[in-house]
């Protein structure tokens, strides 16, 4: 199944909607979300809706049948976890980089950057190089801690695209420089792990403006999701909706107005575009 | 006014109180918690008591003069925040580092090492050396993007000690390294910002086993609480609750047993201990 948040371009203020997509449309199944119960203060770490999909799942399935389709064309994604409780990105994770897996460990992001593709990359500094990275992301989907590889899948929820947006870093460190407001994209939906049983043999297609800049093959990967699950495990308890990244291959910088676009068959299509945030800070006044 | 959560040591596995602390006694307030209201996913970034505290805040005054007093030796002491969205971690940020403020930026931390002083540091990874960090926090009360340093202040609901724990590097990132389970401790509760006009006219004494391993001034801060706050807020929005610390001066590695005392006259000491996580798992486990 293939699960998604968004809202109407037709009334783009609208609280967000949780939608299934089912070939090109979206079914709109937020009555679904009425049944997870309110929460009181203090909260606990971890999304509520990811944590109930398997309890869900069956009644999604039988809410999208009868929703009435609305057209991908018409409605902004947003990203498919509301709430995760962390990133855990890989870092150096790609064979030809020629590390053994585990040695660069994992780089951190603030949860607070996330964003949907509908959203898009919005650049707080735009006189400062920001890179792209597009990468596998995998959702957990329940509490974990020291779960081995063989295990790791289990604890999946589901699989969607990502760009680690990253500040090209010059003193600064890399958690901080993927830190950045609408620096965590994901999208364009989650698909979820009953569909993918071996996340290792997919792949990925980057383009930017229709241009390839990326092609390759999850298998290249030195540490494969188990095992980046399973090692994140030993330091970190890992929550339902914490989103494990796979780490870059591919990174360069972007200019406003690039349309950034990551394919993953099996997943799907992310689309998303760089601006300029209205927040954004020139050189000049970051220095003052 | 002093706020911090417990539990009773009589009663480990009691739900989390809220306290006011008078003295050296605590003064059960988690009455007032039932005026925040039940939230319902998705969830908005941000502490929702954090976010309520200047509404709150005469009556929980009123509601802790009418409470019995709890001896502070008969409550275990947890983060006096529930739930931040972000840790934002200065970095070699004191003017014996030699780094103009700015040029290290920031670093990460997973929220979901957040701990309090009565449930202390628990080594996941015992086989490699842990270092403290002993450090000043602040915490974020409102919403805020862009903030200027002379109105970053505004923006902070109070202060607090922490001890940015943080594995040591070998091959690893800081992020990964600060963001094991147990690694962000905060209490030993949050002084309202009311009672602390100036923070970096605070300074520190820090010992382990009640030998003095460092003392400090916060005016040897190379960007002040003001100027971390004003320009963490150019890359990122903060939110209520989110935790910016000052960053390390006295860094070594701990041992287990270890009890680690942080005092900041105007705020209060901070006691906590080093022991094995039962999730530990040992070197030749990790390499496996």
């Amino acid at each position: 199944m293939k699960i998604c948040r968004f809202t109407l371009k037709s009334d783009p203020d609208c609280a967000p909607r949780l939608g299934v997509v089912i070939d090109d449309a979206v079914r709109d199944v937020t009555a679904i979300t009425e049944l997870l119960p309110a929460q009181l203060w203090p909260l606990p770490f971890g999304d509520q809706l990811i944590a109930a999909l398997p309890v869900l799942f069956a009644r999604l399935a039988a809410l999208a049948e009868l929703a009435k389709p609305i057209d991908l064309q018409a409605v902004s994604l947003l990203s498919p976890v509301a709430n995760p409780a962390k990133f855990v990105c890989g870092a150096g994770n790609w064979k030809h980089h020629g590390a053994p897996f585990g040695m660069m460990g994992f780089m951190g992001k603030a949860v607070t950057s996330l964003a949907g593709p509908g959203e898009g990359v919005q650049l707080r500094w735009p006189d400062r190089d920001t890179l792209y990275e597009p990468e596998l992301a995998m959702i957990i989907g329940r509490e974990c801690s020291n779960v081995s590889a063989a295990d790791a899948l289990d604890y999946v929820a589901g699989y969607a695209c990502a760009f680690d947006m990253t500040l090209k870093p010059e003193r600064e460190d890399w958690a901080f420089c993927k830190s950045f407001d609408s620096y965590g994209v994901l999208g364009p939906w989650l698909v979820t792990a009953d569909e993918l049983a071996d996340p290792s043999a997919l792949g990925y297609q980057f383009h930017v403006n229709g241009e390839l800049r990326g092609e390759r093959t999850f298998a290249d990967l030195t540490g494969n999701p188990a095992q980046m699950i399973a090692f994140a495990s030993t330091a970190m308890t890992l929550y339902p909706g914490d989103i494990v990244l796979s780490g870059a291959a591919d990174v360069a910088p972007v200019a406003v107005g690039d349309v950034m676009t990551l394919n993953i068959p099996g997943i799907g299509t992310m689309e998303t575009t760089v601006s300029i945030s209205s927040q954004a800070r020139s050189a000049s006044q970051l220095a003052s």
